[in-house]
């Protein structure tokens, strides 16, 4: 069965998902949507046969089409991903699902109450690394996990409408998710908007789990070198993922803290191994190209890890930190309302 | 005129002030007082003509020396360097100054009612890659600096009394004071204690100046990998200082963002610039050894960017971000007690 | 004006081709021939519109096209370029321009015969890291240069008609024909055949130069680990370009040896210098990109460092190579023929 | 039993030297000679007991010493080695053993006579790298060796007496002889003379041994960037040392070329495989503490990997490489004498 799917959005993101569904024989790239000439004739570049509409809602009336990517700016994930699903068609929404927990809860309750498939580009749940990770987890290899550590930066890519913790914490959120099964019982976050007053443009996020676990991500839009650096140490090995590095991207460290039981922790030093390294040859299969797979065999009825269920939960963290976020940055201006700005 | 040096506490540290103090032709290496039998032993075989000294108090009262370097357990140093000081010796005390802003206040005033010079180890002040930035920053090289975030972990290195906060953080607190000559309005800090309930030993540190300028501080003892980088950003350069790579210790990179007057910062996207890296021949000298001269001339009348004064401001940070993750955990510690732990 | 342009050889490089001139307005892309019927599909597929042959001659004879580029396998270069050049196309020939000197004076004189223009595809001389070191050559900040070094290795890739010398010393022998503008006076090889007897996979070349440069290349297809790394040291400054070092392509060494007049050369020890390091941000265009608007240019009259005589060189420099290979294996051969394998 | 030692010639590598025998049990440090009086003041500093000498002799003649390690310059090593063999004392002389295969000769057979011990100092036979290298081998782990290639290269530490050849390949040809215990059945060597013209200081060799194993050394005091990367590819596993990567210095490759029966070589492509990476923990003891204590055992009886017979292999290996050197230089300045010198 090959499913009819169109493209609404076809700016940064729209193309790799255009190349992505191309390559996929249960696909049919049907229709894309734009409203800019200039993404309609890079569309029509790409493949002539695909139909071309100025907006959403028009492709999905008329585009006769069994499945809908949105990968427009965030703001209008939700109500063309609700349109959508009204229509009876299937959902694949870019990541993050939607700006509030009440949109989000609605989505879901619209794909089920339609019978079709929501579903979130949380592209990474996917990636070789991630998979690789999950995998060390589920053996016990890692033991019991202490921390998640993310340094996620780069310079620029500022988004009009979007702040630097919506644009990357969805990732680190999803992969924590698939990785650990737990939601934070607390998150705190701090930053500063350096160019743009309302968008911050620096985020710090930590967030703590039933299990114990700390979560912290350092996201940036002002580092002059990109950096995609995520450790997690477990009580048993360590795992240090430099996304940038394609020869060694995953090492995985035989190292670990001896830790006592609760009772007895504070009455010794702890034991620390230095052990070999060890980095995997990852599979390397495009990530994309492997959620689009998975996608289509969602609407065949598989369980997914990233579905509406799943994103709701990654905008409900996102909300939560931003909440974290407003607050610290209104007591810091509190503070600093008197103070002359550095000339 | 040489001056007669006495090390009360020979650890880790004091042989390292051992070899600097020896090396340095103004200073005469007299004593020493440590109340273990190997530390002695240690000290007897690298010099047999140095006096040798069960505790401090003896030293400072029988070991006819001009200058006293404490370098014992943090706790230690507030009483070490009072006693000093009231026998009017010149004291330099290893980091932090002491544990708590009284203590602080109270040393500087004996200092000054004595007459003698006291100063702080904050090694790093005098480190070839700040003095570079120093220079970045006073010619306007840098221009406005937006943030300063630092990576500073490693495995283990836990230590029975002190937290890794007050461990590490002295470097970054004192780093930022001489570089920016700034005290923060607004200081965050969490983290958890995984091995040891009472001592942190992941913090993470979030700081905010008066300029608006952000620093953040990413602690650990918990890292399969030691990592030293800081990275400083600036509206005209930003620089990486990776305290590990020898051959290019510090990259200055001819990138930054160009900010619009705050009345327009909402309306427009920053324009940002990649340019050229440049990674400068730094002399190499040894901090401590340019701090142990540096002693010699503050003992002689200069003026000292690590006096007490500077001591005790980093105190009185460490104090806030102590402060800061108290809370922090407490908040977390009430969300989590009624969860089980990860098995 | 257009230029039509035909492809004959649709492997691995022929695709390449394909997307770069289909991007240039002054070509378009014509006809393809390969006789195997997958690459023919795959040309299909990229674009439904091209005349498909299944031999180089009949593209030629009948493709109504102005320009040929050959990228078939070596041995068939000579062939089709004096095919296409009689038949008074415009030809671009993949590297190596032929086999034999013979075969590449022929084919210049047949350019020149018909008018029309022969390039050979040295790719690398329209790279950004060869351009900026001919400028620091040109402006003398490099001084006179002692050597180019080069390490090229990477598992696999065996071609079952071509040897590791004939594959990869094109690349370096085209850089420093472009960069030097000299032809070695003397060519010395030597390496080993670990996998087909008669395809060496290892070889190591050094060619000596009239302006007493040393040019080394180390060429293997038996690395675990791809690397692509040149120095090139002047008296002036020293340059390394790690060209699978996307962030800091080209390191330039304020380092240097000063030389005394020959006459007094063995009297005293130098000095050398060690000094700041500057990584210069490269424009990033493509190489193949410039290579292909600079065909067009050729076409249209203008002069090119990869014309018939440049490739001709390049093919001179890989006879002598390979004679002094033979010399070197047959040696080693004499001497290790009673000796048994190990085991 | 402790044994008197003796170091003769204090100059770069002797303080090491001395400090590796103080630190060691079975070792007395009794003597240092040296007629240098910056050489002779270091060595009162560093113990004010050792006994000085300005000369060598005086030190064998006098020295009441059990064994003599010479760290002169190299062309001082048969002289001294001779005169301390004859005086029966046990010798450790600094690679290499000597400059030419008779010394080495007479040398091995003045120990064996007067029945005292004669050792190399080729320190890098006790390099935990080497010695992991050396279990590969032995458990069939790497498989059958096809190449060692070696990149040994830095800016100046240009010697007065000796070229880069005779400085750096005593390392590779030791390490060599040790994991493989072959010595070359040819050897090519070529290169150039930059800043003395008798003394090159660039210098590439190439062995091939009777295993089929060929290995290349590039040596140059000509590098602004300091490398020590030794690549060893075996058919099972390729390893790569990175003497200046502390964290990782030894990188194992699960990577091979499948290689067929001799006779079926030439007819198919072959296999290769790329694999997962291993770095192993290496202990990190010092390698020449451990030579120390090695010279200790092979004092009381023990055979040695680095003993005289060893020292003249690599000295034989020398002679054969400056011979192919000298003729190759001959070759090249034949062939430039009538070319004008680059400006």
């Amino acid at each position: 069965m090959t499913i009819r799917i169109g493209i609404v959005g076809f700016g940064y993101w729209g193309p790799n998902l255009f190349r992505a569904f191309s390559a996929h024989p249960d696909f049919e790239l049907a229709a894309i949507a734009d409203p800019r000439a200039q993404a309609q004739a890079k569309a029509r570049a790409l493949n002539p046969r695909v139909a071309l509409f100025d907006d959403g809602a028009a492709l999905i009336a008329k585009g006769s089409v069994d499945a809908v990517a949105i990968a427009t700016s965030v703001g209008l994930h939700y109500g063309l991903a609700a349109e959508a699903l009204r229509a009876k068609k299937h959902v694949l929404v870019e990541k993050p699902l939607c700006t509030r927990t009440e949109e989000g809860e609605e989505l879901i309750a619209l794909a089920r109450r339609n019978a079709v498939t929501l579903m979130v580009d949380h592209v990474y749940v996917f990636h070789d690394a991630v998979q690789k990770i999950k995998d060390l987890k589920t053996t016990g290899e890692l033991g019991a996990v202490s921390y998640y550590d993310s340094l996620r930066v780069n310079l620029g890519l500022f988004q009009p409408d979007m702040n630097v913790l919506w644009d990357l914490a969805p990732h680190d959120f999803s992969i924590i998710d698939h990785l650990f099964g737990e939601e934070p019982v607390h998150i705190e976050a701090t930053g500063y908007s350096h160019v743009n007053s309302t968008l911050p443009d620096i985020v710090y996020v930590t967030a703590h789990y039933p299990s114990r676990m700390i979560a912290h991500l350092n996201l940036s839009w002002m580092s002059p070198v990109k950096v995609r650096r995520i450790a997690v140490g477990g009580s048993r090995r360590m795992v240090v993922w430099d996304d940038l590095n394609p020869d060694e991207r995953l090492k995985i460290y035989d190292s670990g803290i001896e830790t006592q039981p609760e009772d007895e922790r504070s009455a010794t030093l702890p034991t620390y191994r230095i052990g070999n390294i060890y980095s995997p040859r990852l599979p390397g299969a495009e990530p994309l190209a492997r959620l689009v797979d998975h996608f289509g065999r969602a609407i065949a009825g598989a369980a997914s890890p990233v579905d509406g269920a799943a994103g709701l939960r990654i905008v409900r963290q996102l909300e939560a930190a931003q909440k974290a976020l407003d607050k610290s940055l209104a007591s810091v201006a509190g503070r600093t309302r008197t103070t002359a700005r550095q000339p």
